[in-house]
Order: structure tokens, then C-alpha cells, then sequence
């Protein structure tokens, strides 16, 4: 945590997760996986090399199975620290570690609003001998999605919520959002900053690795609340309407990995369909075919009224 | 062209369209749709202001529907006139153009191939009021779509027909090489340049609007052939095959734009499905929703032996 400038605050766990929350978002360790969500100015991606070494020296581990690295686009990337001024810097820093690596821009380039993607498959390329990359991505294929709801300029009375002045817990923010009634059946580990802001981790007993994280900068100025689960869903479109009611953004950003195993959908019929949501305009939907994952991608915007 | 940095070099026509070839490719004019491809040190972006105020001096027309500006990445961008000489300052240029554009970069950004597409249309966003918009966008609705196959690092046996030291003739790379067999039908004007080197237009005087065109480097250092055509066939897939037959190459992209009123298929079934082809890995699949039109992206590279 020293390498990536942030500090665990609090933990829970299920029989196969420890879920932690941190200063600048939220940390999950299982024994096949690890997720790294940050904010702020931290330095992800500088504790790879420290991470693979422990993975590998502790665990009996001797692969990266799958490596997913993203982001949507910084607001004032000048404000970032090295190499996260920019996507290409970053992509040098994981080409550097993974030779088999793929960088892709979803959404248009040229607006302001898109998302950046980096990922290194054993089962994709060089890597591995063929025969060896089989096996191993076959050995361990499971069910697996993972959906995300990157949200702005959210409606400043659901905001409030995330004050200390106005919640006096986090659980008390937790339970007059809405928050609890998310997603029915995980266990909840809440953390409200002060002056304000709001983070939580959800473990979900009953699906092994089941996690969902939610984290909220709710100043108007640069409002911000992303929303992310593995917990799968016979389709995400309801899911994906009540964090919309939940939390009131202007725009949106969906994005929603799932592999061949899922019998998840995250809209109604094929999977190049997205969900549509009431008073929203869908654009840039895009479907991205990755080594053993479809991506889709789709970015939200409030009709005028 | 003096604008484009390129010249006309020979012209046939179908009833609604005159086919064009240039020094550097091709250019395609009907009533409501200019096609200009262009290859080597070219400048095409350069006469848009131009070509719009030609189309609504002469011809009565006061919007542009939709505009379309794609081009695989440069191997040496640095040997381009600005602003081609990165996708950044041309999408600038687009903006500073048309208010509503999208820019987007199909495929790895951090790997040898990728595709850059900037699109702006009517029935996107704030151009022109909604009423209007949807107005003007049915109006013209007709089934429309364009398959591009960009190859290469070519067969050097199939190249040689495209050197005038082996083929006597346009009419005889044409023959010999299979081109004439690609799509039967079609009305060929072809042009073999000195020392090597090869374009054709095909238009398909049954299709309004029909064409193909072709264009060959066939030096080994630096192969290169790109096949477009909008004659629509149910599946492409055979026709694709057909043509990578016909040419060989160690990799190819694969483009294809369709709107909703198309009954044609690029692969076999639902929309995110791209053909399969025996001796390629396909790989970087991308479907992207335009205003309007769907697009597939999929690059393909040949199964090491």
C-alpha cells in the first residue's frame, strides 16, 4: 500500500475473500485473484512487480492468468503523477512487463468522455506454448463478469447524503440512500470521510468471490460515484436502474466484462445489446472481443428535457 | 485533385455514378455521395471545404447527411504532409469542420495494426434540430453497406502479376491474378502503373451505386492491397475468402459499416460475429454503434506453421 500511496482502513472477509477499504478506494485478495481499485493521485500500477514476487513466492503461483488495467479519462491529468499523465505512459510502463499486451480507447477520443483499457492474457499470443495455455485457462474457467457504472455530475439532494454534516455514520449514509438496498444479501463494510465522501465494500457469502464497491465524491464542482459487482445477474438491466436512481448522474459510463462461461447478460437479447434506460441517450456502444472475455462498453447521457 | 495532390487518370460510369481512377486510388461521385480514397503522400482532408461548397452550389444540397474519414495506421507517419501525420491533428482539423464528430481508434493502440475512424452525422446529437434531423435521415434511408478488407505483407507470387515486366497488360494482371473473378458481374476499368503497381474500379451497373475497387503494392518491402466494395452480398464471408485468396497476405483488417435497413451479414449470425477463416487467428474483434450504422473491426494473422 506504501507503493501505491494509499492505506487500508478497514476489513472484511468472506470464506475466500479478504475485502479491504482503503484511504483512496477499495482492495480485494483472493486466493486466484486480486483487484486494485484506487483514486486520487496514487500509483497503481507501481506495485506489479512487488505483487507478482509475493503471489509467486507465497501463493505456489507461477503465472499471470489475466491482467486488466483501466480507467476512464482524467479530467486534469496534469494532476496525476507518473506515469498516469497518460495512457500511453501507462501502456509502457505494463509493455515493459507483459509482452503480450493490448491497449484500446473505448469511446471517442476527441470528447469528454471515454475509457482506457490494458490487458495481458496467458491464453492470448506468445505467452505460452500452446498446448500449456489450454490447460492452464481451461484448468481454471469459471463463470466470471464484472460490471462497472463510472458516474458524473450526480444530483446534488442524493449527494447530501455524503456529508458528515447532514449523515452522522457511514451506516446512517448507507440506509438513507439506498445504498443497503442495492444489491439484497451482502454484507456491508462502510467508511464515511470527513468532511465527506463515502466508501464501501459488499461481500456476498453465497457467491464465492462475490464482492460489490461503491465509492463516492459527492462535492458538486466534480461529483463523482462509481459502482462496480461481480455478483452475477440473470440480465443487469435492473441492477443497472436502481444505481442510476440511487445516485441521479448526468452522464454515465457502463462497461461489463463477461467470458464465455457467464449465463449473465447485461442487456435483454444478443451482447451487442446495451440496456436502455428512461431519459438517457445511449452512445458510443461499443463490443470489444478479448482473449476469453467480451468488453462492452456504453456511455449514458441525460436527454435534454 | 490539385487540392488532394493527385490526378485523374481514366473514368467510367453506370447510370447514377462516375468512377474514378487516380494516381493515388480512387474517387466515386454520385448525387448524394462523394467517395475519395487516396494512398501515398496525399492531402485529402484538404478540399472538404471545398467539395461541400461545390455540392451546395451545384447541387441543391445544404447539410451533409453523414461523413465517414478512416485510414489504418501509418507505418511511417513521419513521411505524411500535415495534418496526416497524426490522428490527433486530423481529427482537430475534422472538429474545426463539423460540430458533432466523434473520433475513435479501432483495435490495440500499443500494437502494429490498428484503425482510426472519425465519423460526424446529422442524426447525431446538436448538428440540427431533432425534428428535422430524424426528418432528413429517413428520407434517404436506403440499405447501405461497405466491406473494406486492408491486407498485408502479400504472397510474392500473387504480387508479381502487378509488375509490368510479367503482366503486358492492366487487362492481363487482371485476368491472370483472378481479380476479374472477385465479384462477377461488374464493368472493370483497370490502370497497371510503370514500373509496378495496380488500381481498378468495378462498377455493377445492376446495383445503383455499386462499385469495387482495388489497389496494389506489390513490393515485397512494403505490400499492400486494399479491396472495398458496397455491392451487397447476403454473407461476406465467401467473398472475403475469395479475396484473400486471390492476394495471400500474412495479416488483414477487416472493416464493415452497415445500417439498420442492410440485410446483409458480415459473418454468419448475430452481429458481433466476424467469418472465420481457415489458416488465420482472428483477433481485436470491435463492433461499434454509430449514429445510424453499426461497424465491425477484426484483424486477422496467419497461424504461424
Amino acid at each position: 500500500m506504501d507503493v501505491v500511496k494509499c492505506e487500508i482502513i478497514s476489513k472484511t472477509s468472506s470464506d475466500d475473500m479478504d475485502a479491504y477499504v482503503l484511504s483512496e478506494s477499495s482492495m480485494f485478495v483472493s486466493p486466484r485473484r486480486f483487484i486494485l481499485k484506487t483514486c486520487g493521485t496514487t500509483t497503481p500500477l507501481a506495485c506489479l512487480p512487488l505483487l507478482v514476487s509475493f503471489a509467486f513466492q507465497s501463493s505456489g503461483h507461477d503465472a499471470v492468468q489475466d491482467l486488466y488495467y483501466s480507467r476512464k479519462n482524467f479530467k486534469r491529468p496534469e494532476l496525476q503523477v507518473s506515469p498516469h499523465r497518460s495512457f500511453k505512459e501507462e501502456a509502457a510502463i505494463l509493455d515493459a512487463l507483459f509482452s503480450n499486451g493490448r491497449a484500446y480507447c473505448m469511446g471517442s477520443l476527441n470528447r469528454a468522455d471515454c475509457w482506457y483499457l490494458y490487458t495481458a492474457s496467458l491464453s492470448d499470443g506468445t505467452a505460452a506454448p500452446l498446448a500449456l495455455r489450454n490447460d492452464r485457462a481451461k484448468k481454471h474457467m469459471e463463470s466470471d463478469q464484472t460490471l462497472e457504472v463510472l458516474m458524473t455530475d450526480l444530483d446534488k439532494d442524493k449527494m447530501a447524503h455524503f456529508f458528515q454534516v447532514n449523515c452522522g455514520s457511514a451506516a446512517e449514509a448507507t440506509r438513507r440512500s439506498g445504498i443497503d438496498k442495492l444489491v439484497p444479501g451482502v454484507v456491508i463494510d462502510d467508511y464515511l470521510f470527513e468532511p465527506c465522501g463515502y466508501s464501501m465494500n459488499g461481500v456476498m457469502r453465497s457467491v464465492p468471490g462475490g464482492y460489490m464497491t461503491i465509492h463516492i465524491t459527492p462535492e458538486p464542482a466534480f461529483s463523482y460515484v462509481s459502482f462496480e459487482t461481480n455478483i452475477p445477474q440473470k440480465s443487469y438491466k435492473d441492477l443497472i436502474l436502481r444505481v442510476i436512481k440511487t445516485f441521479g448522474p448526468k452522464q454515465f459510463v457502463v462497461t461489463f466484462f463477461s467470458n464465455s462461461e457467464t449465463g449473465t447478460r447485461l442487456g435483454e437479447e444478443d451482447k451487442c445489446q446495451v440496456p436502455l434506460c428512461h431519459n438517457y441517450d445511449v452512445s458510443d456502444v461499443q463490443v470489444c472481443q478479448l482473449p476469453g472475455y467480451d468488453l462492452t462498453y456504453a456511455l449514458y447521457n441525460r436527454t435534454p428535457s
